[in-house]
């Protein structure tokens, strides 16, 4: 079987997760403390991050973007990347706009701020990093209201890479309560479409040991 | 004809015109100064980059993954990630190594302080993110080598887009000197091979306005 090393509360890692459901394909999934950097973990990635996807044969696949394309590649059904090649690239434009400037603009100022913090017993989150995350989700959630408003889905009309990248990101920040949906009707409705899919199901049903998600955070309904 | 929005020693920008190159693929480059956030390029890119491509029926192509494999699915040959799924995880591994983490740990610290610094009039580079920048470099020339040592070509043993993130990173720093190349003589004899290619003249070509590369920047034999 798969085995998929993993943490709670990693974007990049949900996003994997999901699409391994969205593929119908069963894994072993791993929870791997990085910061403790063991050795076996290390031979398996010398960049020491989740996720890594350890196939059957005991290759192991390390980086986000590198696991997805290859799952693309491996198992074509369903199609998350689309089928034309300007198709696919305003994809993968996307899932880098939020693998990459959501995060280090958003999630970093948020997540690790609350929650590495926390668990790495670094202290209080920074007041300006806090400050900094909530100014640039606004900023994003627009970005999300403008496409929601033009396209079916982010990246056009089919379910894509693009709404599991953002949806991966973005849940890690609602499970903080920090998301201003009732300012964003667009990517509200969005969003509920992302959640009420059975892919969505398990990442939402992640529970991070002394934080309480807020009571909508599982609801697709909300 | 292909436009190509770049900035010179943008890394980013010099892998794709690299691989523009070594497809075979006549463009015109054109300068964006990205800070100045023109209406007219924040309407090709909203994330307000370079690279970004203009293809010939007018669609503009942003984020430097999405372009390179646009061009790998437009224009296969030569193939610059391999032919197995497993292969090109390998070399999509890799390319995120070089994009994100050496660009995170190196570039930044280093050619950002030095150069991005005084376009904008920022003042003197920062004495601590220089030695960081140092002290991570020796890091990643080691895992060059080691590399190096074990494989022709830094993702097994074809040429491929790996070894372009790798030497478009590197070509940066190397422009201002601060490779130590007599310490890493396995990554040197590889990266010697990267620069006799002629997809990457036109890049060691480049003169960046008041800084002189050293005499060996742009010598394949060095």
């Amino acid at each position: 079987m798969l085995v998929l090393y993993h943490m709670l509360l990693c974007p990049f890692a949900r996003k994997v997760r999901v699409v391994l459901k969205e593929k119908g394909l069963d894994f072993e999934p791993m929870t791997e403390k990085v910061w403790k950097r063991r050795p076996e973990f290390l031979a398996l990635n010398p960049a020491g991050e989740v996720p890594v996807l350890v196939d059957e044969d005991g290759a192991a696949i390390a980086d986000s973007v590198a696991i997805t394309e290859f799952l693309e590649e491996r198992h074509p059904e369903p199609p998350l990347l689309g089928a034309e090649p300007a198709e696919r690239a305003e994809v993968r434009r996307l899932v880098a706009w939020f693998d990459q400037k959501f995060q280090r603009e958003v999630t970093r100022n948020l997540v690790d701020e609350k929650l590495d913090k926390r668990v790495l017993g670094l202290g209080q989150p920074s007041a300006a990093a806090l400050r900094a995350g909530s100014a640039n989700l606004h900023i994003h959630m627009g970005y999300i209201d403008y496409l929601a408003e033009r396209r079916h889905w982010l990246a056009g009309e089919a379910y894509s890479l693009a709404d599991i990248a953002a949806g991966a990101q973005l849940s890690c920040i609602d499970y903080l309560g920090d998301v201003p949906w009732k300012d964003h009707a667009a990517a509200k409705e969005w969003y509920a479409r992302v959640k009420s899919r059975p892919s969505f199901r398990p990442i939402l049903a992640d529970h991070f040991p002394g934080v309480a998600p807020p009571r909508h955070y599982a609801d697709p309904d909300f």
